[in-house]
């Protein structure tokens, strides 16, 4: 039973490792997250100034700390930010809905690994080629830069959507 | 064996039926989805004439059809549709984000029992109170008349957000 249980195991460490192969990585050794479409949602977002529509979802460990109102999110905890031109509805033209793609982004928790990003690694995928933003690692400051005004929220922009 | 089984079953019922009587009710008989925040994500999108910014997300029928190309939707498949006011961030006004909650709105596919309006069911709760929104069952003509212009889409405005 153990060797088939150890067999399953090394079976599976294997399909793993095929996919992730196949996955973009972004400089600083962050790789893409191929199911954040399936994590829950924690919040819409309309962005004018670029004409883009977005959601950001968050694995479990997120959205469990983001319920619970836990600050800082703790190690594990994993957003994605997807965003797509904002494009009028041919029938409804007063709503706005995705259209082409344009990227998503991921905040990934590990405060020891991150801690000079506020605990956070960050990683962008551009197109449907999904092509790693920066050219080296040093793309984080831009990242970085733009969330301080919310070290106080844990870095954070988004907060978990209400419902009664 | 059997007789636990059963005494759990029953358990459950019971608990089901005391959270389903704490639900509100639309008065075509359609009752709050409580846990809609909890399924897939289908689309975010965004209502400039009413300053709304929505998610609609999908149970597991309705979202695996979609992602099949299944149309019209399977029975059992229901969309739930979720509008806040859109606020701007107060860190970051080209963003909007979600404000106060507006109201939630549900579509149930039911071939036979709602054939008169495309094999949907309709239903709304507004505002904080959940209150079910038309007087009688007769409210589901505004509803329907909204949806009829994409009746080619199986009556739905939503399309399935792509991602590469």
């Amino acid at each position: 039973m153990r060797k088939k249980f150890l067999a399953c195991v090394a079976a599976l460490s294997v399909a793993g490792s095929v996919a992730a192969a196949d996955r973009p990585v972004a400089p600083n050794g962050i790789a893409l997250y191929s199911d954040y479409l399936s994590w829950k949602v924690i919040a819409p977002s309309y962005r004018e100034d670029k004409g883009q529509i977005r959601i950001i979802t968050g694995n479990d460990t997120a959205v469990a700390a983001l319920r619970a109102g836990t600050k800082p999110l703790p190690d594990g905890s994993v957003l994605a930010k997807v965003a797509w031109k904002a494009e009028k509805h041919p029938s409804f033209p007063v709503a706005s809905e995705p259209g082409a793609f344009v990227q998503v982004e991921f905040m990934v928790k590990d405060a020891r690994k991150y801690k000079d990003t506020g605990g956070w690694g960050f990683a962008r995928f551009v197109g449907n080629q999904l092509q790693p933003y920066g050219k080296d690692s040093s793309f984080v400051a831009e990242c970085f830069g733009c969330h301080t005004p919310v070290a106080g929220n844990d870095y954070l922009f988004t907060k978990l959507v209400k419902v009664p």
